[in-house]
């Protein structure tokens, strides 16, 4: 039974998993724990016998079709069908395949090999893999790979890491959180990135602090275990407890589609003695009541616990449920001047009310200042809104014309000639009639009859320029007047480069590999590490003081990771604006001033076609530049990492523009290799 | 409202259109016929007035906003989303893109544009493009090849072509349904196939004949449209109804996932004048209540159509049910010797009923055979399974033995690991014991302890020998004993030219084109033309008389493509297999002699790379070969057309495998050029 009963709620979090002891009998397990009232949604259980040994087997003497079943268990038990949604299979501990003891390395390959064909066999969902041993896991690595590589169906490898170190763990080793992470990260590159590798955080300390997560921000965590023993009971009171750090922690992964797995299980310091009593030990407490006395609690502490703080805690308004469906999710970037927008588009544009009343409070403040309150009677401003669409602008500047008591005259430009029947009709309604003139023409050709005291337009792309307002604004200059306004006054793109595995898998695994990460991807980063702050790019300002002013810039950035977490992997760069409409009113999408409750512009992601590992203190250096070429508008990128120089073609096209992004960057370490 | 009111019918079919004149206002439209109780759930209009010319706005003066809005529609009325439901757009009628009055020409690519970008700009599903007109078609072709092209959304072009020629038509050009079918051929040839092409098939005729439809099948006929004129009313009874023959095509089109659209506009012969005064005439019956009392006796006569011949009108079982869902969808064929199966195909191939009744009857004939009644008690027959799986045959077997009161000996051979454990389960229950010895190994390396006298096999894939059936049982050969017996003792591979427009569009669309095309697909093909009888390919016996005996084979087949339909297009070649199990006991695929209800084998279709277009009385010649060579099993065709060679590289890869098959192919025409 998912942790809450409520349609409206899809998200995978809701589901929550046991992970319990190796039993020969699965339809008992679920039958347990999931069926009769068990109160978990599937089961995370060894796939194998923990005694198996597959040395073992051969030294017992002559084959024997028994000794070679290791699993001892029939696929029909249960039915396949509950095989695959309700179980996910648990490599053997006990496997490692960079022992320097080589029959263990030979056993772990072979028990390896087999325990995955199984759970291919029965189309399992995931298996969970052991976390790696000691200091080397490249033989590890090179099997799962070889594994996630050849098998053509979407099973997933989750890597179990632990999240601090092991309570009483007498291994020395590993201190800090960012050395798990390390770990993890090796074993991911050394997979290529492969999207069907994931990491099963487990959370051994029963107070973890939250700095701990820090790494973890921007990774495909996909499930969180948590341990039975870190419940604990209050003053005598019988239902079970979390502490307040863990709490927090889990309500983070609750709202970032992250499964909790509650265990039962002791990984460390596990003999085979000791795995031997506890396997028989499940048979004992097998017995259906006592199971759930025991585990009840923890599932209902859990499930009011999501109540309080899961992705439907607080009520979402609608625009909320639809950002929620495209978190992390890429879309293209339009091409602006080719494609045939879309009536639905301009529809969704317009109704983000908070982009309006913005743009009116700038209108207003532009007209008291253009017009005295004496002169109000007198004088007409004349007001060019440019690209009217379905009028929301022009609308707007009526509203401003008559909240402040100033008399205007209105040109409606639009190039496209689909939005103008609706146009046509709204100018010969009341409001709009005798006031607004309409046009159809590109802005940039236009012959104006009179000149315009205000220019109102709404061109910005997510990355300010990028949908060539600075080129079509410098056209409408022709006919603003020497003292003219232009709403917007200014706008200046934001760049800051972060770890988002999700988004950077989701650009690799497409189709036609190279040629996405060649382009920039619309996105709402959600799961994602900030790795430095925001830093500003371009600035582009209206009118400009000389219309022969180049629209080229170019601009080195230096950004430096901070301390904490020490090391980090850059997936690319996000980029945001930030425009100021009129003196202090600004609109824009830069974290540190966002405006509030505006739905319409997502993150520009510039994805690196090889991510890069950057260290505490080390500089990531980003050159861009925009240049105006003859047909393009694109971004290339190099990165020189440690002298070393990849190159990183990049191109975004724009088609029927002319100009074009570059960008350059690499990264110097402080401290020597990384 | 939807032809029937069930949610299990999820066929595109169960929708019925309205086609009907322009009217400004679609608000009106879409209230009149679709939501307030009209009863339709479309309806099918011109984008733009009928009266519209862009010459003639040009002509009158000076430019107007007003003259260059022919739409005279806003995209907000009614709300985009309802365009996009329920709207399908009609090019206008007039618009001849090849006219030799050259102002007629460049208005009508003015025009045309102007719609399609019309179209877009709404999201529409898709527009109906008017029959091409006269004896040339090419620069529309062209045209409309353009917009598909270029477009990069998901609208589709539907061209409309009669299905006869119209009643009362003066234009003689055109006679037989074949012409018709040859404009939409050579159409589609011009615009390479475009998957966004479909045909939206015009029934003029009050009284079509059944073999009208022959050149249809195949088609992707996405709509029907019949006429109001074509019910009619019986003995003075209000309400209306269709020609027998007029209700089998329509009892066709419902379980071909056509949908049905009826039209109140009269097409052909329609001057300007006419034109507006239908226009007018609209406004008239627009009343809701007379639009009602017009055309609900229509749509409720073919409600109780769709009640009677619709998809579900009889009631289907759940292997029918799962069955519709896959029809004429593609799926890569799978690779023996290489991927993990599964243990769910284990589970749906061993519930496929039938075929074990006829291997129980094949086995129980081989037994009867082996030993008379006389020495049914002292005789113990040995019987190998081979590839036992779940143990399907080894039950069948021992039942057979049951019901014929033979003793059995079984040896269950089993080369996958995972199978094992639940084999090893049945292997100590009663019946079994003592009886079935398990066996993992794969057959062709065993060292059987005795011969045997019955080897029983299922290895068939869906062209008998494409699963290397041949190579595995002469492996198993060597411990049959000499006049031992071999359940299957023959299997046969067929072959037949198709055309199925879907199946090769999808093929063709897949992501990587060529290599998509250069291998075979599983398909249940429904919508399909089979253009000649099939003919036997290769035949495989066993037990073969030597072992050394080749299974490389070589055949030439010669289709000759029959006198009705006049011409078609073939798309590629269906494979089917017939096996013999025991004497008379069959089992297979081939149409002829289908088994009935065995589902398990689907067909296998081989894609040519380019269609090629056959004419009535052609020979359509293909060469085989299945070619026993280091690594691959493949087939590679060439076709010759006309004596012009067109190389089709057509190789389809098993990887593990050491065969493969050619194919060559090529059509010579009697009465030359097609």
């Amino acid at each position: 039974m998912p942790l809450v009963d409520n349609e409206k709620d899809t998200s995978r979090s809701k589901l929550c998993g046991l992970e319990t002891y190796f039993n020969k009998s699965m339809t008992h397990i679920l039958g347990a724990n999931v069926f009769i009232d068990g109160g978990f949604d599937f089961v995370v259980v060894p796939l194998m016998s923990p005694t198996y040994r597959p040395s073992l087997v051969q030294q017992f003497g002559s084959f024997s079709i028994e000794a070679s079943l290791p699993c001892a268990r029939s696929d029909l038990d249960p039915m396949p069908y509950l095989w695959q949604d309700h179980v996910i299979g648990k490599i053997s501990e006990w496997i490692d395949l960079d022992s320097p003891d080589e029959m263990v390395r030979k056993d772990s390959e072979t028990a390896f090999k087999q325990e995955l064909a199984w759970a291919s066999y029965l189309s399992l969902q995931a298996c969970i893999l052991p976390t790696p041993k000691g200091n080397s896991w490249t033989n590890y690595a090179r099997c799962a790979n070889q594994f996630l590589q050849e098998q053509p169906k979407e099973m997933q490898l989750w890597l179990r890491i632990p999240l601090v170190k092991p309570d009483g763990d007498s291994v020395e080793i590993y201190r800090t959180p960012d050395d798990y992470w390390k770990i993890w990260n090796s074993f991911r590159l050394m997979c290529d990135h492969n999207s069907k590798l994931l990491v099963a955080l487990d959370n051994w300390s029963t107070m973890p602090s939250e700095n701990s997560l820090n790494s973890w921000y921007g990774e495909p965590v996909v499930t969180f275990i948590i341990h039975t023993n870190s419940f604990f009971t209050r003053d005598g009171d019988n239902p079970k407890h979390l502490s307040e750090g863990l709490q927090k922690l889990i309500a983070y992964f609750l709202n970032h589609f992250t499964q909790i797995i509650i265990s039962e299980v002791q990984l460390f310091s596990e003999s085979i003695s000791e795995v031997q009593h506890n396997y028989r030990n499940v048979d004992a407490i097998s017995d259906e009541a006592s199971r759930r006395r025991h585990l009840l609690p923890h599932i209902h502490y859990l499930r009011s616990l999501y109540q309080q703080v899961g992705p439907l805690s607080s009520p979402l308004s609608l625009q909320e449920h639809l950002q929620l469906a495209v978190r992390d999710v890429i879309q293209y970037t339009s091409q602006p001047f080719k494609e045939i927008l879309e009536s639905v588009f301009y529809q969704r544009q317009e109704s983000d009310k908070k982009i309006y009343m913005m743009y009116k409070s700038a209108i207003c403040q532009a007209l008291l200042d253009r017009v005295p309150d004496e002169k109000a009677s007198v004088i007409t401003i004349v007001l060019v809104v440019v690209d009217a669409g379905h009028g929301a602008l022009v609308k707007t500047s009526l509203q401003a014309a008559k909240e402040t008591g100033r008399k205007l005259k209105v040109y409606a430009v639009e190039k496209n000639l689909n939005p103008l029947p609706y146009l046509y009709k709204k100018c010969n309604e009341k409001d709009w009639k005798d006031i607004v003139t309409l046009v159809q023409t590109d802005v940039r050709y236009w012959n104006a009859p009179e000149k315009a005291d205000i220019l109102v337009s709404e061109l910005l792309g997510s990355f300010g320029d990028n949908k060539l307002a600075p080129e079509c604004l410098d056209g409408a200059q022709r006919f603003l007047k020497e003292d003219g306004i232009s709403i917007p006054s200014s706008y200046t793109s934001f760049l800051q480069p972060v770890k988002n595995a999700n988004l950077y898998n989701s650009v690799k695994g497409g189709g036609d590999n190279i040629l996405r990460l060649e382009t920039t991807f619309n996105t709402r980063m959600y799961n994602v590490a900030r790795l430095a702050p925001c830093q500003p790019l371009f600035t582009f300002t209206h009118p400009k003081r000389s219309v022969k002013e180049s629209n080229r810039r170019y601009k080195k950035l230096q950004f430096v990771i901070p301390d904490d977490p020490e090391s980090a992997i850059v997936h690319g760069f996000a980029g945001y604006f930030d425009a100021t409409l009129y003196k202090d009113v600004h609109l824009g999408t830069e974290p540190s001033k966002a405006t509030p409750d505006v739905f319409s512009w997502e993150q520009l992601f510039f994805p690196l076609r090889e991510p890069i590992c950057v260290q505490r203190g080390s500089t990531l250096e980003a050159h861009f530049w925009r240049c105006c070429g003859s047909t393009k508008v694109g971004f290339r990128s190099f990165v020189v990492f440690h002298r070393i120089s990849f190159h990183i073609s990049f191109l975004h096209l724009y088609s029927i523009s002319c100009i074009s992004y570059f960008m350059f960057s690499f990264v110097e370490s402080k401290t020597g290799l990384v």
